[in-house]
């Protein structure tokens, strides 16, 4: 069975609100490493990929074996001596002693991000550390469900080529009356919110902590990361939001919204920004 | 307006088949290139990252600009000096002469993989040139749409954590008689269908010729090049294709279903490979 973390959350269905658990796949990063013998017969040890997954009993394994053969570093089980989990977020995989990776390659593989550590606890330190952008303190809006039940319906309005297509990711921002500023779509999440982002850069409208967000789909850690260093506050999302998304949004004080859909929504935290009945929630 | 491209289809609705067009959002890579001066007062271009994003007209620069600021390399509008489009698959950012990003963290950030070139035309060629996986040419199966109908079915069955927290995607191993395998999930995809592959690889039942996969979501490029080096010819998915994913489907001659749900799906190439009325299609 694969891992999944229970968050206290409020359900928000048509103005009423429910203190409930809910269940969140759980993200986190594991660390692909091989080893291998140089020309000279040198035993050589290397990252390779630093990726978010879904962690589960021996699948680590599993996931780093099929990557090494779907990027082509393998051609098959004979390739590998030896594979196993040395933590719970490094894999190592022992390449057969015949088996000389192409180190050009291997170096063009290995990529991380400043979001990306070897445990979610560091990459939420790594996100504080490298924030540019200054949100005041006193960074405060308060938006009503009828707000927030709007949002997905103007951006459905909106969505020209998904409607086309079925194919595209969105994001959009709006200001904390529900008025839809833009949209950008594309075929990669994070693509959509970095071009939404760089325009409001351009429009010289940074950091946007009187702005909200929303996601068309899920809510990964890389996107609510990418939300943070723009100062976004109030963030909420069609899909389900990772566990390790939900974990950020905490720590940096921000509104979470899932699931939003059919005057429906769940809150992971910030609950304090979303009014019902014109008072906020839990005040 | 952001692109779609128009490619013929044939579309099943319970039995019934007919020829037809579909717009398929469109998949192209972009690599985002800085320069800066260095120490010495040098100017540097350096190129940072290699994305698959969709095109659209001035989103590229927007694009490379937000993944400056969201990955922490600039802090705002100010530290670009001149954002410019030098072809449809290369943007590039002249930093501001004060900004001396840390080349460590830039080279960690440079990633691209043997499926990413800078044009589609290049990825398509990486992918085949590299494919480790020798597959027969006498490789055919032939799948009943009744078979194909039954497999999302069998597959939301088995997703048990999906079924719990709505977070993840999954791929699903079928062999040519539409029976279940085995089921990988994720919250990401490639992750999901990385461990799909490393599984069957310690099977020993590689290449895949004879059997189905399933995606959960859509096909993108990077999915059909991984299903590719495992030697899959038949690929099903709940949601859309990207163009770049039906392009290189079409290439590798390779059977590609999209939006499989409620008894229709569309073909979107190797419709031999479908048997309407125990006769394959279009023979």
């Amino acid at each position: 069975m694969i891992s999944s973390a229970v968050f206290p959350i409020q359900k928000i269905n048509h103005n009423e609100m429910q203190n409930t658990d809910d269940y969140i796949a759980v993200e986190e990063p594991v660390e692909i490493r091989i080893s291998f013998l140089n020309e000279q017969k040198k035993l050589i040890t290397r990252p390779l990929s630093v990726t978010m997954r879904t962690p589960a009993p021996s699948q680590d394994i599993e996931l780093a074996a099929g990557f090494l053969l779907t990027e082509g570093i393998i051609c098959g089980k004979d390739d590998i001596q030896k594979a196993r989990q040395l933590d719970e977020h490094v894999v190592l995989i022992e390449l057969n002693e015949k088996i000389r990776p192409d180190m050009h390659k291997l170096e063009r593989h290995f990529y991380t991000s400043s979001s990306c550590g070897v445990c979610g606890k560091t990459s939420i330190d790594a996100v504080k550390t490298s924030c540019p952008v200054q949100v005041p303190d006193s960074n405060f809006i308060a938006v009503s469900p009828s707000i927030i039940y709007s949002l997905p319906i103007q951006l459905s309005e909106r969505q020209n080529t998904f409607a086309a297509t079925g194919g595209l990711h969105a994001s959009a921002l709006f200001d904390d009356k529900g008025n839809l500023l833009s949209v950008r779509e594309d075929v990669g999440r994070h693509n959509a919110l970095d071009k939404l982002i760089g325009a409001a850069m351009f429009d010289d409208i940074l950091p946007l902590q009187n702005y909200i967000l929303l996601l068309s789909g899920r809510a990964s850690f890389e996107l609510i990361q990418k939300a943070t260093m723009s100062g976004i506050s109030f963030v909420c999302a069609v899909g389900a939001p990772s566990s390790l998304a939900v974990e950020l949004a905490i720590d940096r004080k921000m509104t979470l919204i899932g699931f939003l859909r059919n005057e429906r929504f769940n809150i992971y935290c910030g609950a304090e920004r979303v009014m019902l009945k014109e008072e906020p929630i839990n005040k």
